[in-house]
């Protein structure tokens, strides 16, 4: 599908793409562009990358793939850095967990030319780095792309195939219905983790170390509060009123549980752990 | 240690007892008590029991050893429809989730004859019903033995050495202690999950069906929603203190989350998710 692919952020999910998009013949060759030479050496080593740029100045100008895999604030102002030297055709996508003012920012950027059309595959995880790579990561999971009114309809397609082709779900969906949706089910689950984890930290309980008495249930319910600070920073702002009006919506949830206890009524106290577990049986 | 061990309540705990104490050889028989006769069946048909019994009046006479393995409400009523057979001499125990009011009740029905200590084993799943059910269950995990000034100094050691023998890391601690130290690990999190869970079934987008769009972080931070609602209200309201104290904790912590996205305060919002990233470390 692609001679050459630029991976801009050669992590879990940039450095996983980088993986399918070889196993399965999609590319000819894939570069790596990143801050940290290390870690794209590393990459390199480990044959996620064929090589790897650090200066925008050595963006590769037959390059008709870019896909950039980093923190959702740097995305735009990278492609602008890279602007100059990208060829008019090369297809461009980000995998970016907030699409409005990412594909807002990317259009008002590039006007049409070169193409850009948003994705993101729901494939996280706590891990992170390019050793977390994985060739399947993608292989069931479920990738949402949102194309706008301005976005060109065979780069949409072509976006489509590459994805289908890692093995993903493929959907189309709207930027807004995208982030008001993925801030319930993904950026208030890490605000909810990341808070319970601080509620511990704070609890002052004689000189007891309450780390230690954490069985697994704390440990499933805060695995995701291990990932990355400044990416989740970088979502939860970007997101900012999905994930306020989720947050509002989880303190009125708990504050209905606190209120059953608060007024010895177990019986609305039951019915409200028994609709959890229906809703959660639900979820799988 | 014993000849024979009455469980009642052959569930997830009580079974893997069961199992892990005739495996390890410390009991010889058996025996269930429980108001469901199909889960008693199966217990006994899977080689969790020996046999078992339905009504208070068949409690086996030669009985040396009773855990009250169920949901913790039912403990202190269901020892008293037992106590005429009890005989003196009889360890009783349970594992139940709170324990100052379960311990309190305990004591003053038995009055010191026959010996009751209380413990709880913090080895938690979301699964249940005897089929759950692992002989190495508790092996590793940190068992809680909650004596009082009252508890008899021969229970307690024989207790401990009981948990010792099935594989846990067994711990003297004071009622109080434990039920404010577990309302936090254990309990506020189940609260949490299934907070999350309501939010998540009480949020409407379009005719989107949330459930869907759930990923892996999602679903690892509400699986313990899936616990047993009665179980869950049992504990919340025996242990009523400590869980509104960790709720109200908790949403603090949120609201300071809320606040920092709100104010578009990117640095605290990244030093809360960095606290929790480095707390999370710790729990292991």
């Amino acid at each position: 599908m692609f001679h050459t692919m630029v991976i801009a952020g050669v992590g879990l999910i940039g450095g996983s793409l980088a993986l399918a998009a070889k196993e399965r013949g999609l590319v000819n060759r894939v570069v790596g562009y990143g801050r940290n030479e290390k870690t794209l050496r590393r990459a390199r080593n480990i044959g996620i990358l064929d090589t790897y740029f650090l200066k925008a100045d050595d963006f590769p100008a037959d390059t008709n793939f870019l896909v950039l895999a980093t923190p959702v604030s740097v995305i735009a102002p990278l492609a602008e850095s890279f602007l100059s030297r990208i060829n008019p055709e090369c297809l461009i996508s980000d995998v970016g967990s907030v699409k409005r003012r990412v594909v807002t920012g990317m259009e008002k950027l590039l006007k049409g030319s070169p193409p850009f059309v948003g994705a993101h595959p729901i494939a996280g995880s706590d891990q992170w780095g390019p050793d977390a790579a994985r060739a399947d990561l993608f292989v069931g999971r479920r990738c949402i792309i949102t194309p706008t009114r301005n976005s060109d309809p065979g780069a949409v397609k072509q976006l489509r195939k590459f994805w289908h082709r890692v093995g993903a779900k493929v959907e189309l969906m709207d930027v807004r219905l995208h982030d008001r949706i993925l801030g319930v089910v993904s950026h208030l689950p890490h605000v909810a983790a990341s808070a319970l984890v601080n509620a511990l930290e704070r609890t002052r309980i004689e000189s007891v170390d309450m780390a230690e008495y954490c069985g697994s249930g704390f440990r499933d319910t805060t695995r995701i509060a291990a990932g990355r600070p400044e990416l989740w920073r970088d979502i939860c702002m970007l997101n900012r009123e999905a994930v306020l009006r989720g947050i509002r919506e989880y303190v009125r949830a708990l504050e209905r549980i606190a209120d059953s206890i608060s007024r010895d009524d177990g019986r609305r106290l039951e019915q409200e752990f028994e609709r959890a577990l229906v809703t959660r049986k639900r979820v799988t």
